[in-house]
């Protein structure tokens, strides 16, 4: 790797771009590094088997002696949800957070057994400062209270990330200081790095508010009935105003879903969310009238262990529907989960529930990320000299980067970048610097990075067509076949009722392992070979199924010695 | 299953209820059956390696006898699909097709080298009989040419059934005969049997041909760039209008994928597409200038195999990107493809094309199904006393009922069925009559319906963490373990790079084997199923991954006996 020019400030980004998840990068500026943010993002559905993605740490382990700070934005998974997994492997001197992540971190870290004495609640007052690293905070407006921008001061200018944003102007918690952005933007911007998540949307987003109002309409309307909401774990506002339109219509409230537990436990105990007496478990819910209670609830993509999905399979323990339940999704679809909403909207309709999406009419669910006009405000508040679009895939960064233009910044000043890519600034300039180890890091289970391409190849020729082991005893000093070769099989066909194709293919196996050991120079390499191309080559012709074919060669007279 | 009145006739719906995909009903009175449709659906993620899903021909099977022919409504994949498979298990006096369905249908034949006699075309003209049955067609208008509604005429009453529709006031093709459909009205309609596909979707569809004019003015506007264009390969109409398209623009059409090109091919030869002569081979398209040629390929759901996402990966080997293309998405999102189709976009976007999906504002695409409004017209035209929605799943079934009851139909009189449900109709009233079989039959490479749920269970395993091969060589005469077991994995981790891992697990399987023979009354069974279940907690603990586990013991002494 180059060495830095030693006055030089960097910006290298390790996660959020090209992607809508696991945000993380760093600026540093001669021997001094904070890092923004830790999250994961959840893999996509051909990486098999695959737990969590996270950011390459990389960089920073190469780096770990400079690293004085993890500064968070906001609490949500893709922000820190890759916490845990960095402090494992790198010495962290600190971690600032807002109240509300600075809570759902410490559970996470409980839930992990990882003892971490050095996380702290800063403010929007707060100011750090970390060698010639000047970090102040501004309030902004975000699903999640507590949700911050941060201002980063270097000798060499002025770098602003707004976190994951909206400028709710009618906001359910309070309103973004618009003055300290301001004040920044006259101050002067030398960077400003931006959310892109919702860059493709036009106009302005609709305001939480909003959704209140549609919510307490939907509530007077079904007010005879039970009502069942699901909505994202992670919407802390809108838990807050179904909390206070329950209270407002005299309903107790029973929460279902771990994740939406954890949510409003740490809501309640920050005092973001009031009126805790309303819980009921779901005992005393079942004893309540259909008017009396509402249930809150996890699934509202589809999720098939998600409370709904249970409740409308009717598999859930503690909750049955009943034929004038009224079920709300105050959300939205995530791209990829139309179809899993669609199955658990159908099994309610087939129990005799109506169900209520949100609709362009509707207004049941608002995003918690900036349109493009308010893109266009940020830009126009922090009045930056370059943009660097973040946190979206590449249509998204792209279409923010032109929002950029369109409000003055000049093309050239805008950088459309990928995860691993750098930027440097020198004396309020900018320009692209060299690239660092950007990769996706996969966990499975509780292992990290030890999915190689082999493996989820592997996985995908299982899924689709399982796996046959071929079981052959040869005596090799021989060269014979001592009896026939036996196969078993899982995930290709039921064993028991194709008895008559395992015969066929045995058959085969038998016949292609007696001419390969006719010829005296074949060994063990040159037999696994070619069985397993002959075989699969019959396999395919025979049943139009690739299973992986795992030959076990035993050879008995050598002193039982077993090769696999 | 209960004897038939005499005299009575029976709706029984095989597929298309509770779903979108494999249609296939069929009308029985006295000893003559006639199937309408027979189509295939295809399978949603979970059923892993599933090629196709089949309706279940049980009931066809029962009563072969009976079957006088196949009467097709028109070439869609979800109403032909099935035929292939059909011929292979039922003897199929005749099928009765369309024009365009039939020469499909043919193409399909031949690919699978099926010979079959007894394929014949209908017109509107067409009348048969069967027995007591009267068969009439009447025009309809949808996305392939000669789509049609049937008339079935019993001495018990008559059904009409609509296959898919919409009710296009300007097609592109000929003009749905609503005359007929009037007329069929007046002189009385028992049962309307009715496409619910776009039920839950308000108002009427737009016409195929406001794309028409919005891709017309797509072109203009980019006359200077080489135009690529993505549709549905079963879209005939939209196909036509592109041919009709670069004509009026000089431009010739180059067609990627192979779906596409039947379609094209046997449109071409039925008249249904003109302007043959601007068809060029990959090699001439790529020595015109841009605004001489449009590409027209398949690929509009981002499927990692179409034409286009290789295309937007640059792996197709005969065409790649320039950067002034224009993509042209001429489609719709199918639920469950939204994230596909957006990689793709970002591919085209990384490549720095400009890319258009179809918007509220860019009428680039229609759907061939009727919209809430144009459901009532069918109704209002047809007139019928009962009605069964059809083709689709439970929601839209259940909000096309209520679309029937708006239109003055008696709530009692609509029929929300599925799969395997059958009605009777007996002097022109309808009740619900007994249940059929009606399941999901998969298919898996050439095999049917051997895809039991532990061989998808088995799969869904192996996707998630693999497989483990114990080898385990033992003499169980006098319980001894001959040699350490041995292991190898597939999809489990990388082998060369976890040798400590694997060793681990392999001691560990030696102390529960050497455990497990101590005790002189274990044997084959016992030690499998323990050792299967005290390693799988072993492992489970150790990575957080749970992988098949499959012991294969060989016990050496007993004249060599291996077991599986």
């Amino acid at each position: 790797m180059k060495e830095n020019k030693p006055n030089e400030t960097k910006v290298v980004v390790l996660g959020g771009l090209g992607e809508v998840g696991k945000n993380m990068y760093c600026v540093m500026h001669k021997d001094d590094i904070v890092i923004i943010d830790a999250g994961i993002s959840f893999p996509e559905s051909d990486l098999l088997g695959v737990d969590y993605v996270l950011p390459d740490f990389t960089f920073l382990k190469e780096n770990e002696d400079k690293i004085r700070a993890l500064l968070i934005t906001h609490g949500h998974e893709d922000h820190i949800g890759a916490i845990p997994f960095l402090l494992n492997q790198i010495n962290l001197p600190a971690i600032y957070a807002p109240n509300q992540a600075k809570e759902l971190i410490a559970v996470k870290l409980e839930d992990r057994n990882i003892r971490y004495d050095n996380l702290f609640v800063y403010t929007e007052e707060t100011k750090l400062t970390f060698g010639e690293i000047e970090i102040e905070f501004f309030r902004t407006t975000h699903s999640i209270p507590d949700s911050h921008g941060i201002s980063i001061k270097t000798p060499n200018g002025r770098i602003v990330t707004t976190g994951d944003f909206k400028l709710d102007l009618t906001p359910i918690g309070p309103m973004a200081d618009l003055y300290k952005m301001a004040t920044l933007g006259h101050d002067g911007v030398d960077l400003l790095i931006s959310d892109s998540t919702n860059a493709l949307n036009e106009g302005y987003s609709a305001s939480e508010s909003k959704v209140d109002g549609a919510l307490g309409e939907m509530f007077e309307r079904c007010k005879n009935n039970r009502i069942i909401i699901a909505t994202f774990a992670s919407n802390i506002y809108r838990l807050k105003h179904i909390f206070e339109t329950c209270y407002k219509h005299n309903r107790k409230i029973c929460i279902f879903g771990r994740s939406m537990e954890n949510n409003i436990n740490i809501s309640i105990k920050g005092g973001y969310i009031n009126h805790k007496e309303l819980l009921v478990s779901p005992e005393e819910a079942n004893t309540l009238k259909p008017n009396e209670v509402t249930i809150l609830c996890t699934g509202s993509q589809g999720e098939p262990l998600a409370a709904l999905s249970r409740i409308s399979n009717g598999t859930h323990r503690q909750i049955k529907l009943r034929p004038d339940d009224v079920v709300i999704f105050s959300s939205s679809a995530i791209p990829g989960n139309a179809l899993s909403i669609s199955k658990t909207i159908n099994k309610l309709y087939i129990n005799g529930v109506k169900v209520y999406t949100n609709t362009a009419l509707a207004d049941l669910h608002t995003s918690g990320h900036a349109n493009e006009d308010e893109l266009k405000l940020m830009i126009r508040l922090l009045n930056p000299k370059y943009l660097m679009p973040f946190h979206g895939d590449y249509r998204m960064l792209k279409k923010h980067a032109n929002i950029g233009i369109d409000c003055g910044i000049p093309k050239e000043n805008t950088f459309v970048l990928k995860n691993g890519d750098s930027l440097s600034l020198v004396n309020h300039v900018i320009t692209k610097s060299n690239s660092m180890p950007g990769e996706d890091i996969y966990v499975d289970g509780n292992r990290i990075g030890e999915i190689g391409g082999a493996v989820l190849k592997d996985r995908q020729m299982m899924a689709r067509d399982g796996i046959l082991v071929v079981i052959i005893n040869v005596d090799m000093k021989h060269h014979e076949l001592l009896i026939k070769p036996n196969i078993t099989t899982r995930g290709f066909i039921l064993i028991n009722e194709n008895e008559e194709l395992l015969k066929k293919i045995e058959e085969k196996a038998e016949n292609i392992l007696r001419k390969e050991l006719a010829d005296q120079h074949s060994n063990f390499a040159s037999i696994k070979t070619n069985l397993t191309t002959e075989l699969y080559s019959y396999i395919s012709k025979l049943t139009g199924r690739n299973p992986i074919i795992l030959p076990i060669i035993i050879d008995i007279k050598k002193e039982v010695q077993t090769e696999v």
